[in-house]
């Protein structure tokens, strides 16, 4: 029989088991502290009607969408009535309208979970990737107080996950336009067309931000330029020195006044959060491309490896589903693109291969003893120890050289000798070390060095291992 | 502006917040079961690319195929390059082909994710519907010994998903086509067309399958036909019955023999396993559609709901990727399909809506006292309690009603008068009742009422709200 060469589409990310792992105690991780601020879970389904998802404006994400099309479909030659979310807000959005009678407001939803993008394929470009997003949606209104709440959320999740330092920048739509309007740029949609611009300082530079402003298409003057990127330059160190620089900047207009005013509460706020000033900072170039921002906007970069870019990104909406209802919906949330992040760090090498979530595998020495391995195995099983028993024959040496390979911690090895003893034998094969324990007191004594190792770090702690 | 009505393609699954903690506990139930017996886990892309999805068979499965295509490729009016997968086997059988030597063999794999299929929209019929597969996958060969793994851990996942009395009924393929053969079907061809008719016994009757057997298409003796019926209708109870059933079968030809020693020794393991002989029971009806099985067979019922159906089902199979490679990879597996199953358990009043994966609501009396309040929380949070904090002002009575409908338990409340006097409040809403603590000792109040609660089995524990 001819043979297909097995192979994964462009810009997908599939993983070995190991890998597997450790990608999904990142997820867990991001799922535990949004848990842990009151956020409820909601899923979606992949894909929408396509008349829900694409709007008559259509961005550049819509652009990218995957239509999905039944095999009766595409055979009768009719348009595709379905297609795959390209992110979790327009979901979101469908889904707080189809659900409003029967939600709570505020809305507290968390979700994480593949989107879909016709991306170009490169390297590092993901056409299936996880999305983790946390949204608080108001009904009418929605105190100021959320933004700071989410910046909490951020602080507490990156520390978890323990990549090294990060910073939570944070600006302000409304502070950004009423600067604009106080240096005689009016008009809304050239604010918007400038704040695009300012909003690529990080990536391409003053220089390039100068250019573009003082040429063709803005034809500023060049003091003005000046200011605006004297402006967008600064950035705070600490809390006391964040507020400082809000108090430089004076008013002058509603917008402008209005947004200091909101930058100034979420700052004080994220601090009686207990956020440490270390984790959080103003930079009034972070704009996010997104026109549906109003207020609040948040970059997070990690300190030691800016490169990586925005790991965590979002901001305060006015209104979040005015295509599907009347309602007014005001909101703020962020993203975490887990799998592009996932990726990074592993580039970056500070996510390794996962231990296996296999902790004790129970080895076979004599298949006549199966039924003991079986009953040690349940017995291991019923005190919360993930236990992997060797069914198949073979020599011992190789089934431990199994264990080795696959991460597995703990073998338990027994044979007739052990069984005339009433004992068996524990090998750590991450220590090379073996020693016997009465059988009885098998499970105590591998729960102690499961428990130790994992006190000392050496050992994953599976979050669902816990569970009774 | 116009607004489009908001909704959710035909066949899809969405669950309000609280439903869809209750369907996640369920999956994180048959997850945390799967990890106990060593299973790892495998993600793989929603979409395959569309020549590895479909062979040239093509069963029906394959022609309810959803199709994917980037609008540029619409456009350009191109054949599908992708398609969704219809279920989680040839995900797996691509997997292993392209990972092989990368893998560890027996390779156990679980996988949990949501699969596509074109159904005919109806009631209870799912287009998009999660499926929760375990595979154990051997190189060569892989022992029988995994045929009977695969029952304990059926029966432990139906154990801790607190569904009532189920039973795993057993059957073998060999056995099946030994009897034919015995009986004079030689023909391997028509032993599976009559092996397809006497799996819809259960459902369509004995009757039915007379009539057909007998019939045109088939036409076998009456006498034939009584014997095949009286063989299928076998049904065991209990361990000793069932071991004693095989042996009233004897013998007669090559297959019949290695069915019946396969079954023995599946029967005898699952009792080392600990499997309860309740759980399972012998069923000669039992065939599964899918063709490449070809020893074990297993369906899975509820004894008190057997109009559901099979609720697990899956089986033993010679080769799992011949379309990918030329390495034999001789498998067993099973899968559940959790959407369906879930929705069925609502239906029949099995399950209910969780309650709140958040514990504590932390309401506001007095915006003056916020950083009091968020000092609280942080608190709660860090002693791993899941916490929300009302941030928006409103009434105390309107904050209650919100943790009421909202399914929390526990308010905290706290006024001036409360600060003054260094105490908090705690209301138990499922119990009405409300009780004072000194404000240092909340935290531990509070483990101590939600640690109760949950030993009361009255507050939903979180799987992953042990996690410090």
């Amino acid at each position: 029989m001819s043979t297909a060469k097995p192979r994964t589409p462009a810009g997908t990310l599939e993983l070995l088991p190991l890998d597997q792992i450790a990608f999904q105690d990142m997820l867990d991780t991001i799922r535990r502290n949004y848990e842990r601020f009151g956020f409820l879970p909601v899923e979606t389904p992949a894909f929408e009607l396509s008349e829900m998802l694409l709007t008559k404006s259509g961005g550049e994400t819509e652009r990218q969408v995957y239509f999905v099309q039944s095999t009766g479909s595409l055979k009768r030659g009719e348009a595709p009535e379905l297609a795959l979310r390209f992110d979790l807000t327009v979901p979101l959005a469908r889904y707080v309208a189809e659900h409003e009678h029967a939600l709570s407001f505020p809305f507290r939803r968390y979700q994480m979970q593949r989107v879909y993008r016709g991306e170009s394929a490169q390297r590092g470009r993901f056409r299936e990737f996880y999305q983790c997003d946390i949204d608080v949606v108001g009904k009418d209104e929605l105190s100021i107080r959320y933004d700071a709440e989410v910046v909490a959320v951020i602080a507490s999740v990156f520390r978890e996950l323990a990549v090294g330092r990060f910073t939570i920048q944070l600006n302000n739509r409304k502070l950004m336009r009423g600067f604009f309007e106080r240096v005689g740029i009016a008009d809304v949609e050239q604010q918007t067309l400038v704040l695009r611009e300012v909003d690529k300082l990080d990536k391409r530079g003053a220089d390039y931000v100068r250019r573009t402003l003082t040429g063709e298409g803005f034809g500023l003057p060049d003091e003005r330029v000046d200011e605006i990127l004297a402006f967008i330059a600064m950035r705070s160190s600490g809390h006391a020195h964040a507020l400082d620089l809000l108090a430089g900047i004076g008013g002058g207009n509603a917008q402008l006044e209005s947004g200091l005013a909101e930058l100034g509460e979420v700052l004080r706020l994220v601090k009686a959060f207990g956020v440490p000033e270390s984790a959080y900072a103003l930079n009034f170039s972070i704009a996010r491309g997104l026109d549906y921002y109003t207020g609040t906007v948040y970059e997070t970069i990690l300190d030691d490896h800016p490169q990586i870019g925005s790991v965590c990104s979002g901001g305060r909406y006015d209104n979040l589903a005015s295509h599907y209802t009347r309602s007014r919906l005001p909101g703020v949330g962020i993203s975490i693109g887990a799998t592009r992040l996932y990726w990074q760090l592993r580039e970056a090498g500070l996510i390794g291969t996962a231990q296996s979530s296999v902790q004790v595998l129970v080895t076979q020495m004599d298949a006549g003893l199966m039924p003991v391995y079986l009953d040690l195995a349940t017995q291991l099983r019923q005190a919360g120890i993930n236990t992997e028993v060797v069914l198949d024959s073979g020599k011992l040496g190789k089934q431990l050289k199994y264990a080795s390979k696959s991460g597995i911690r703990f073998a338990v090895i027994l044979g007739e000798a052990e069984v005339a003893r009433s004992v068996v034998q524990i090998k750590d094969l991450a220590k090379e070390e073996q020693f016997e324990v009465p059988r009885a007191e098998l499970v105590k004594a591998l729960r102690v060095e499961i428990e130790q190792a994992q006190a000392l770090g050496e050992l994953r702690r599976g979050p669902r291992g816990a569970q009774p």
